[in-house]
């Protein structure tokens, strides 16, 4: 992606919403006329147009007065899957219950076996496809997970599919491993044995392939508990691997405590979370990533607590939760979006939120989600009047340029 | 498009969801290999593949097992509009209160004033900007409304625009006057003066100039009361223009029931609707149309009576109600997940309330929105394993092609 291109090229006349908050403006902006330049797929400096003069060779693009923004980071999506649960949502809404449809197969279960039963290539390629309305809508990193494969061999081969999305459109991909997503049913009433297998087999042989850059974990009655959790991250701290957990979406089990406890990056969902677990996720620096979608999809009341989030300086990302049971809207700025109207955001908290926040979720805080000196030169380009146009017409479909690694992409 | 076209085109191998309720299969759906047969602009028939011949100089499209549906039809926008309130809900969710921003002068007075500030062409030309992502999803008639110029001129201004929509993108567009949507400044505290102006002046004008398929009008405390509507009601069905009303959003004031005493085609929003509104809207074939994207946006906790309108045999439609200030989403088919996710509706009620009985709220019943001879050729072929998954998953593209009066448009 251009970074052993030495040529420089700048982006002149653009007004800028660097999402810098040293800056001391709403959206880190600067509005006048200014120059982007960058250099080996980074961002080089940035500046007013009185003081850009072409570098030797450069190549300049005219934004013209558009609005230049970071590409926007969707740090938290279950890509890749196999199967169609389209079926179930009918089935549900004509009145079936969630344990009819369990007992009929349905629910992750039924997406598990689809996902094993589907190969890595197969995978990757649909993974790709449902990229398309988020690469139109200025994506340029997405968050790929596991944990519809939940046996070693299908977990891996689920990673694998997810670091071959990348091959297959211009994206940046970062792969988590969840195989502590759900018992699978080989070790039904042995949800134990099955965490000892993550940690002894699962686990290493990810990091040995170097397919995960993070570990994942549902906290929650229904799935793994927190001496389970526990023991899932004590072993990927000791693999080097960062770790971040699904925790406090349907009730409250202390998992956010948990994962601050363990330096993770990020506790997603936190719809439960309490005063305690606000603390420890400001104290330890870690991310709430709000997931709207799920909420709104399965009907939700019980919201995060935001104000909380928001007077301890927890930073706040937004993801789409991209799945096939829970959360099927392939829309970042339809989360921003949710997440202002259902959850209380400020419109530049939700741009921040799936720009800079989203992208120190991902451990790549400075070097995504922001136009700032040595970040990656990840960008999006916009014919809009301001940035908040973009939460506030979620659908428009404003994007001029997508910017990847300094060359135009889109 | 093609009206004059004698020629014929079919289109072969396709698995057809006809939306015609007669055929007794959930969808309408002919699920082994269809044949669909169009001249004149118009479907001619519809057979198994096994009753297809090529017809004398017929073209065949193969839809190699894919699905055709009806185009979607958007039965309820306000798509003509000048400025932007972006801004105006960045404040909002600051803190700022809706009284603070009506006396900051904004609100639809806003939209007033940018709408008649802005030319005929500039109004047609955003309107079809916006229009792209509903077409993206397979829409081939949209209903536009007027209701932000309020005098003689914009009104007029407004509906021309709406016309021309249709010229600049590959769309059928019906028009409605809604010069009953707001007492203007001008008007203020008069609003009994603006109805007189409205029934005098601005109705005959629009219908002797053709500019207008309908009337509506906003019934409700903070617009015109039934007693207003109805003096609106009687001037338009004089005119001979069908009426239709936004009705029941914010309280119920009978507004429901006056439309049905003037056989509306329509009441929409209905939130607030009570048992006798629902009993007259069934003994008048008045459609329900549900907007969800205006009940999310505002947060509103009162559901439309779904249960109730579904046991009395109301045929209900889904809509957008896109416009700038409570429902800026260009989405159809997430308008139908949110009729499903917030309203209760099936998906296959859903998927029917964005064809069949949005034609119908429009006076089209028959004639758009079913895969039945007679009908126009309005088509959407889709890559889905089921048309359930164009509700499940509303932002995953999966037009294959659109056709509008039997042409191929996209
Ligand atoms: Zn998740
Ligand atoms: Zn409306």
């Amino acid at each position: 992606m251009g970074t052993t291109e030495a040529r420089a090229r700048s982006w002149i006349n653009a007004r800028l919403a660097t999402m810098d908050p040293s800056s001391g403006h709403p959206y880190g902006a600067l509005e006048g006329p200014h120059a982007l330049r960058t250099r080996h797929g980074r961002i080089e400096a940035v500046m007013p147009m009185r003081d850009w003069r072409p570098a030797s060779g450069e190549e300049a693009v005219d934004a013209a007065g558009r609005w230049m923004t970071p590409g926007l980071v969707d740090c938290h999506t279950h890509l890749v899957w196999g199967g169609d649960r389209a079926g179930e949502f009918e089935r549900r809404l004509a009145g079936a219950s969630y344990a009819e449809i369990a007992a009929g197969g349905g629910g992750i279960r039924a997406t598990v076996r689809a996902t094993r039963a589907t190969s890595e290539e197969e995978l990757a390629r649909t993974a790709a496809e449902r990229l398309a309305p988020l690469l139109a809508e200025g994506l340029t990193t997405v968050e790929i997970k596991s944990g519809y494969g939940l046996t070693l061999a299908d977990e891996l081969k689920q990673l694998r599919a997810a670091r071959r999305v990348a091959s297959l459109v211009t994206v940046r991909a970062t792969t988590t491993l969840l195989a502590a997503h759900a018992v699978p049913p080989e070790f039904e009433g042995r949800a134990d044995d099955y965490v000892s297998h993550v940690c002894d087999a699962i686990l290493p042989a990810a990091a040995a392939e170097g397919l995960a850059d993070a570990v994942d974990v549902f906290c929650e009655r229904i799935a793994f508990s927190p001496e389970q959790c526990a023991r899932v991250f004590g072993r990927a701290r000791e693999l080097g691997l960062p770790v971040k957990g699904h925790m406090e979406q349907l009730s409250n089990l202390g998992g956010s405590r948990l994962a601050a406890s363990h330096g993770a990056l990020s506790a997603d969902h936190v719809e439960y979370l309490d005063e305690a677990g606000v603390e420890a996720l400001a104290h330890a620096g870690t991310c709430a990533v709000l997931l709207p979608g799920a909420f709104y999809f399965l009907r939700e009341t019980q919201r995060p607590p935001v104000e909380a989030l928001r007077r301890a300086g927890v930073p706040m990302a937004v993801a789409t939760d991209l799945n096939p049971g829970t959360s099927p809207f392939a829309s970042l700025r339809l989360a921003a979006n949710m997440a202002c109207v259902l959850f209380g955001l400020t419109v530049e908290e939700a741009f921040a939120a799936i720009t800079r926040e989203a992208a120190r979720a991902l451990g790549l805080a400075g070097r995504r989600g922001v136009l700032a000196g040595g970040a990656d030169a990840d960008l999006a380009l916009w014919s809009v009047p301001h940035p908040n146009a973009l939460v506030y017409e979620p659908m428009a479909p404003r994007l001029w340029q997508r910017v990847l690694g300094g060359e135009i992409v889109a």
